[in-house]
């Protein structure tokens, strides 16, 4: 699962991450204390995101094209594993200011040790690699399954470590949008919790939590308003709260197991087609991703992989199978029984979704408007 | 729906109030300010419930009783709706200090004409007549579906509105458990909003967050750990973290349609029977509530009622119908088909749970006390 690359301490893998500027809708200038203090801070804060493999990849370029679009002034940064695809991680470099590789298996120091005493944590051990970028003073961290709707520079402002309530359970913090301050120190503290306490979760917001374990009762100004890591979970669970405060939904995150990516978009049609698999992605939302995805991402993949073919998720995607010939060839299907509202309701709870008929996206934007006004 | 009864105010509706003094575990001295301070406070501090019909009000019972067995050194107070029965305020009376009857459309002041302006509020306003129990300087609200584990006096040293989040827009506080100090200024302030205002999800959760709309973001004291609220939904959207953090459990919140009373009993075999409608109450907490309440309850009911027959809700009770013996008269069931542990907790998910085989208390107790050791 872990490839044998040359040992490299973290220092010197930071070293090697490939950078590029990326052209800016509001360029960033020269700093000038004296002159223009706002801005000083700009270039020493960024946006850090984390792609293990090529999906997450995708995620990740459709995050930093959402800061993109909501002219966010801070750089961005995507963490990657080793194994992504180079035509990913070239299309992650045009959207974003730094691409850094992280092997946390080859890094040599006191995280390769952790691993060893943890190997189960391996994406945990790669996303706590944020807190060495001391290049920075400030970051935002988010997970390549969210999406920006408006911007969020003012996150900026907030301190180490202010993140938004976990809808599972409110006293922890989800770890899917953080504000932290890059430091080697809290780098090892980290690393030696992580290796002696593993993770009540499995997962990096288990660590994190028992961390910063404060963060429920020591100070209000840590935890971020809830529509800066909106799970699209939380909507139904209480669905008359999101018709009160939805209007304000900055971050979107799909949190579960079916995640953007794993459903197919007809971009003729401009619709997302459903998996069978349950799953509780608001259509809004997810809408939106794909519309992004097929606007600014799948060209920059075209231009990376060239001839060679890669999935795009596109239902007409002709590098693999024509669905929508295969679709065409079958005979239409029967019409479907009508349901009453409240089975519509348990079918859906229960993943039985359907996408072109009556949860067609259509019919829940009609629905979610009427809600929203 | 309501009675006409002589239109009385609300300081005349609270001087009729009947109030009997408990019996307590640890009684109440006359207080000295000079030689035991801290005692000074309890006799002018209560918890509150509310019950507006008997079903609910057997849930105040088991609730107060629960603060009874907790040794809590504060008063307890139930406001009640006039439909609850005579016999049940007894049994009410027997177990609480004060005994207040509610109703909201024969106060005649500025209750009743907000409540003309919003009639589909009724249940929320009978709620927000704890703030006319002027005669405590400081009061916890709990809702008659919750039900204490240990001593939970400490919640006094906190200040109004301090409540815990709710774990389906963690930004807003759970209504079910809350820190309040009465006055009849804020009784008629949250009448006015209420009037004006509604409630945007139709309780009174909706007009308490709306009124007291700074508490995700002022002061994080007023924050209650969830541990004094917990809802049996949040176990299992995030089951690690009540693995991490379940121990310290005080207060249980029965969310949701179906309520601890709507189950049945088998006082013989002390097991909780279940329904055929979707539920997600926990199995260990349902058993305690029905174990307080055949134990405590249910001699007071009996006392109460005399020879008038009521319902206990246990399965033999020959009251009103014998379905033990209903049941032995029946064929035996065919044995259930083995399912998957997948199959099982979507089973469980759906609703459909085998209270009788795999998921029968004694398997989750046996598989909870696994999670928590």
């Amino acid at each position: 699962m872990w490839d044998l690359i040359p040992a490299l301490d973290c220092s010197q893998l930071l070293s090697l991450c490939p950078s590029q500027c990326k052209p800016l809708l509001f360029p960033i200038t020269t700093p000038d204390p004296w002159v223009d203090p706002p801005k000083r801070t700009m270039s020493d804060q960024a946006f850090v995101t984390l792609a293990t493999n090529d999906s997450y990849a995708k995620g990740a370029m459709v995050l930093g094209q959402s800061l993109r679009n909501h002219h966010t002034t801070r750089k961005l940064v995507a963490l990657i594993g080793p194994h992504v695809a180079e035509p990913c991680r070239d299309a992650l470099r045009s959207i974003f200011d730094e691409v850094c590789v992280v092997d946390v298996m080859d890094s040599g120091d006191a995280a390769h040790l952790a691993m060893m005493k943890r190997p189960d944590l391996g994406v945990t051990f790669t996303k706590l690699h944020c807190w060495r970028l001391t290049q920075y003073s400030k970051c935002v961290f988010m997970d390549a399954d969210t999406l920006v709707l408006s911007n969020i520079d003012e996150l900026f402002e907030r301190e180490e470590l202010s993140a938004a309530p976990d809808p599972g359970w409110p006293d922890c913090f989800n770890s899917g949008v953080f504000v932290f301050r890059p430091s080697n120190e809290t780098h090892e503290k980290l690393l030696t919790f992580c290796g002696e306490n593993g993770s009540f979760d499995g997962g990096d917001q288990g660590v994190l939590n028992s961390f910063f374990n404060t963060w429920a009762t020591a100070d209000i100004s840590k935890h971020l308003p809830f529509i800066y890591n909106l799970s699209s979970i939380a909507i139904y669970s209480y669905l008359p709260a999101f018709k009160q405060y939805g209007h304000g939904v900055k971050v979107v995150h799909f949190l579960g197991k079916v995640k953007p990516w794993n459903y197919s978009y007809d971009a003729q049609k401009g619709e997302v087609k459903g998996q069978s698999d349950p799953c509780q992605l608001h259509p809004d939302y997810l809408l939106m991703w794909w519309q992004l995805y097929a606007k600014a991402v799948v060209p920059l993949l075209q231009k990376a992989y060239g001839d060679t073919p890669f999935s795009s998720g596109f239902v007409d995607d002709k590098l693999h199978e024509d669905v929508t010939a295969q679709t065409a060839s079958s005979p239409p299907p029967p019409p479907p029984p009508q349901v009453t509202s409240a089975e519509r309701k348990q079918r859906w709870e229960e993943g039985q979704i359907d996408y072109l008929g009556a949860d067609s996206f259509d019919n829940i934007e009609r629905k979610l408007n009427s809600f929203l006004k």
